[in-house]
């Protein structure tokens, strides 16, 4: 969503419903917004042709495909997965769009994605902790006399301790090798670096010297070390705004999709070593990236904060990782000391710094620490579920008080992994969905509007619970038997729905959702839901205390709140209360690069936050076997939801 | 003195006297101890066969050359430069012996060499400060299970924790990738080694572990980097002791012999790379030798310290040295952080730690500073001079209250510079001399007993000490005219003594000691004398309060206290009140690696001693000149001396 581009209103008839979207949403995507089904089977890619609208007032582009006639066109007809809005628009759902319903426009639920957590730069700033772990600071010096020979170094420690009160200064040897020269080019007119300690009473880190005024040209670096995907912002130090962002599949990543893959190849004989030069290059080339969308020289760059989870963390510093997969899961370490950039061979000056989270176990990494660090659960007074959605989902469950937390094996559902046509959010993927409840007619929404290929978590998640809302499938995942419907069949594997004929979409058979699909749905979700569950009793309160829930992961900023809640993934809570940080291992790094209050705090965090094997605490079996249901099988945790769904069916 | 060769007592007959010494000793040197004067002109060579002396009690060894008959021989005479008790002698000096004195034994002054201070661990241990920077550390962990899953590096400050209430410690990175490994390999039994910091609120560095107890083996280095020699010693650090000394001269050597010439080529291209290189070579290969001599790992050195003087320490660290040799004369820094070994080349293990010895000024380095932590003047009561002589002489006065310091531009003449027959103390040298109060004839002794070829510096101060008190020269350093002996006489360079005619020394013409040789000696002493009087002044004290005096360098285990005094080189202070370090510099350096509080303290010592650049103070001049004068122009500042001095001469 580029909050750049012009929006429009666009008004729904004949329910009179308006919406206001930017010019690249196409008409159908508004419809979903406003809460209105219409059919559209093959993904808003113009093929089906089964989404007609009646243009009434204002400008359209595009909007035709050849199953549109130039008759229709000429009478304003247009196909709303194609058409994009020029003007405030007034739009008619004709009858035959919403097939054989007799001109009723069918309403689904409103879809509410969670709040977008920004970071606020200046809000650090009003609380007086805008610090970042290294400052330029721009020294003119007296030039050396008969009566003051103090040497080099010591006018510089003079200096910074007259001019900014800073003390407890340590000059890096290579620092020492370069003042002489660096006082004498421009008149004892110097920039210093230094780079703070995490703690008040450490000593600061004198790592560069430079001759002549460089203070404004601070930079530095935050980056996500992903398992699959590493992303990187390169930040101005001076103002916290991000300049440069880049991102790129982790190099390892043709050594297997997951960190067991990633660790077995780092047992062999000079595996780690090719891991860990995989993971840097991967980095260098991001770093290359940034660098080349902006004026900025590489050596203005002195830090670099890294995060990621416990096993990519131990591959980046070539810390051997083979105990993280073996019971009972011991790490080398939580905790690794500041660094130089170039000892990891990262492609920085000489004097920058590397910073790389903490982590609290072998399943609960660094990343996680980084998002609990960056959306502040650490800070608040409510208490907080933080959920980070990927092949595991961590969750962090507390407050400014206490911390608990456990990694839950959900599965590579959610990534689609493990699903007949399941799919990572790539172009062609099912991404929104809703069902007509009388017809069962699709209304497949894809990335890139291109002729669906497969469906994505975020897809899986609103088909899931689209079908069940609907009386599709019962609680248990199985398909309703005898709706009137050639898309509900008997397929390999069970019942099955058909989302996509063939000839509609983009790969050579129909795209379909099982009930297999369906029961590994449920598992991931089960997980995730029972790990909640369990962790909020093991400090003795219950899944309703929870007060608010932050969102991270790249799944997160898709997923549909409703349908979460509706399937017992997430608790029942007001979605209003829900917030999407986005990478919370991205935007931790960004927080510690702006505030070095972090990495002290970070500390504390790290150590008051108690981590939970859930395959050690008993009861945990039993409430992932009595969340195999949808949404679960205790009703009393989703009242307002089986409400919904007792009475949609009995309107049926 | 090799304290574990049998001693013997020898009486010397007419005056009786006694004096105890090791077989390895000369019934020379054993007569010069005795305060007896017999005549030796060859240095103790066998050459001038003057020494003869009638064994009337006991064996000697040796005693004879072609210089004494058989008959002779069987009458009980012996070369006393030759002759070497081999067991308790009684030992006659014949009249001839004195050369017409008619029977009448010649007493010479007996000589005061300074106490020496010997290292003593056991007081450090009962001080409670034994605590080496770097420390060993056996532990023996639990191994994890499903309830403790702690990481490794976790479960190793655990056990420090509760094994040694070790606390604050962070792991490094080289370590961490250790770990792993290290606990499996010997059933969670590893030696860790910790680096501590300077001040109890750092942190404590652990930078290696080791599978299996190593606790017992932990080995330290001390180095003094000399302008001319490096002096090393390898240690135990558990025990404190010595293990094996090496030392070789600096491989700058080739490039000029002082400070200054090392700075210019330091200021050549790539000049100060080369200049690093030879010294860290040097460094290289005494460790080698040391090595050789032990069966110690070079990986079980943890750490090495080193002190010298600015400029070395500067070109040892790569730091730019132009500064020093320019007013206003800037060093680049006087504090040094911490550092690896391997940064400098030093071929040690990668964990090594290298602590460099803190300087005061360009001219007042590191290896004074070390003197002044190793010999303790800045914990003493009394106001305490330390005096360092070599090319350069550096002062510090004080006690534990205040310090100043300065250094004197005493110029080579105690190194054997701009003497006519000057040398460095080897082989040859006169080290040591008595004049024959009538007869004006020598008696040189030589080091090694070797024919001689030159004079050294502590024969040198000796000498020209024995020419006063004995008349030959006088105050002013002139000869006297008309002594009736030939060895007077007037030569190229105005009037000189002869000590060594051409025929019994060990060069192909006479070794004398003309007024430019006297001049130049009563130069560096006035250079030295008058800096001490200025600093004294300067802070407000006089001479006389001196109440002890530490003497360090090669020169001052050479140097005659009586003969220092008589010329005005030194305050008059009662001999029983002088101290000799010997190699300050490596023994401060030893220390350090004894005792890590010497650390702290030395930051201190470091900020609280007030160097003063002797040619800007304006008194300096006056008192130099004033200083031109055997002892001093101002009579009372040598109250004894000058009685001693002219009662010997109403004598005559």
């Amino acid at each position: 969503m580029n909050d750049k581009l012009p929006t429009y209103k666009i008004r729904f008839e004949p329910t009179g419903r308006e919406v206001t979207v930017a010019t690249d949403e196409t008409v159908m995507t508004a419809a979903r917004q406003a809460g209105l089904h219409i059919n559209a089977s093959c993904g808003g890619s113009g093929v089906c042709g089964k989404c007609r609208i009646i243009l009434e007032q204002g400008a359209v582009t595009d909007g035709r495909s050849e199953k549109l006639s130039a008759e229709d066109f000429a009478r304003g007809y247009r196909q709303a997965c194609l058409a994009r809005p020029d003007s405030d628009l007034t739009v008619r759902i004709p009858a035959e769009s919403e097939m054989g319903t007799g001109g009723l426009t069918i309403e689904v639920p409103i879809r509410h994605r969670a709040k977008i957590h920004l970071f606020d730069v200046e809000k650090l700033r009003r609380e007086g902790v805008f610090l970042p772990p290294v400052e330029k600071m721009c020294l003119e010096l007296l030039q050396p006399a008969a009566n003051d020979n103090m040497a080099d170094a010591g006018r510089i420690l003079q200096g910074l301790n007259s001019q900014y009160n800073e003390r407890r200064i340590v000059i890096t040897l290579a620092t020492l090798r370069k003042i002489r020269r660096a006082l004498r080019d421009k008149d004892f007119l110097i920039t210093v670096t230094l780079a703070r300690p995490v703690n008040e009473r450490g000593k600061n880190m004198l790592v560069n010297v430079q001759p002549g005024n460089w203070s404004h040209r601070s930079y530095g670096l935050a980056f996500d070390i992903g398992t699959t995907t590493v992303h990187g912002n390169l930040l101005d130090l001076q103002t916290g705004r991000v300049l440069a962002s880049g991102s790129s599949y982790n190099g390892q990543i043709s050594y297997g999709e997951d960190v067991i893959s990633r660790i077995i190849q780092a047992e062999k004989p000079e595996g780690l070593a090719l891991m860990q030069g995989l993971v840097v290059n991967t980095i260098n080339a991001i770093i290359g990236q940034m660098l080349k969308k902006t004026a900025i020289d590489r050596d203005e760059i002195s830090s670099i904060t890294l995060a990621g989870n416990t096993t990519m963390t131990h591959l980046l510093l070539g810390l051997e990782p083979h105990n993280i997969r073996r019971a009972p899961y011991v790490p080398v370490s939580i905790f690794f000391p500041p660094i130089r950039a170039q000892d990891l061979n990262i492609n920085l000056a000489e004097h920058a710094v590397a910073l790389v989270y903490p982590a609290i176990s072998s399943y609960v990494g660094g990343d996680i620490v980084a998002g609990v660090m960056g959306s502040g659960i650490y800070r608040t007074d409510k208490l907080t579920l933080y959920v980070d959605i990927g092949t595991n989902a961590e969750i962090v469950i507390g407050n400014r008080e206490w911390l608990v937390c456990a990694a839950c094996s959900a599965g590579p559902a959610f990534e689609g992994g493990g699903i007949t046509h399941g799919m990572r959010a790539a172009a062609g993927a099912i991404s929104d969905f809703s069902l007509h409840p009388l017809t069962f007619e699709p209304m497949n929404i894809t990335i890139g509007n291109k002729p669906p290929i497969g469906i994505c978590g975020s897809g899986l998640l609103i088909i899931v619970a689209a079908l069940l809302e609907n009386g599709v499938i019962n609680p248990r995942g199985k398909f309703t038997h005898g709706l009137s419907t050639p898309r509900i069949r008997e397929g390999r594997s069970g019942y099955e729905y058909v989302l996509v004929w063939k000839e509609e979409g983009g790969i050579d058979r129909d795209i379909v959702i099982n009930e297999v699909d369906i029961e590994n749905f449920t598992r991931a979700k089960a997980a995730i839901y029972s790990g909640i569950k369990t962790l909020v009793e093991e400090v003795g309160l219950q899944v309703s205390d929870i007060e608010q829930i932050i969102l991270a992961g790249a799944f997160g900023s898709f997923i549909d709140l409703d349908s979460a809640i509706t399937v017992g993934l997430l608790p029942e809570v007001d979605p209003a209360r829900i917030v999407y940080v986005g990478n919370g291992s991205l935007l931790g790094a960004w927080m510690s690069e702006m505030s070095n209050h972090i990495r002290k705090d970070v500390v504390e965090v790290v150590r008051r936050m108690t981590s939970f094997e859930l395959s050690e605490v008993g009861r945990f079996r039993d409430q992932y076997v009595a969340s195999l249901f949808l949404p679960h099988t205790d009703a009393t945790l989703f009242p307002a939801t089986i409400k919904r769904l007792t009475a949609g069916n009995n309107q049926r």
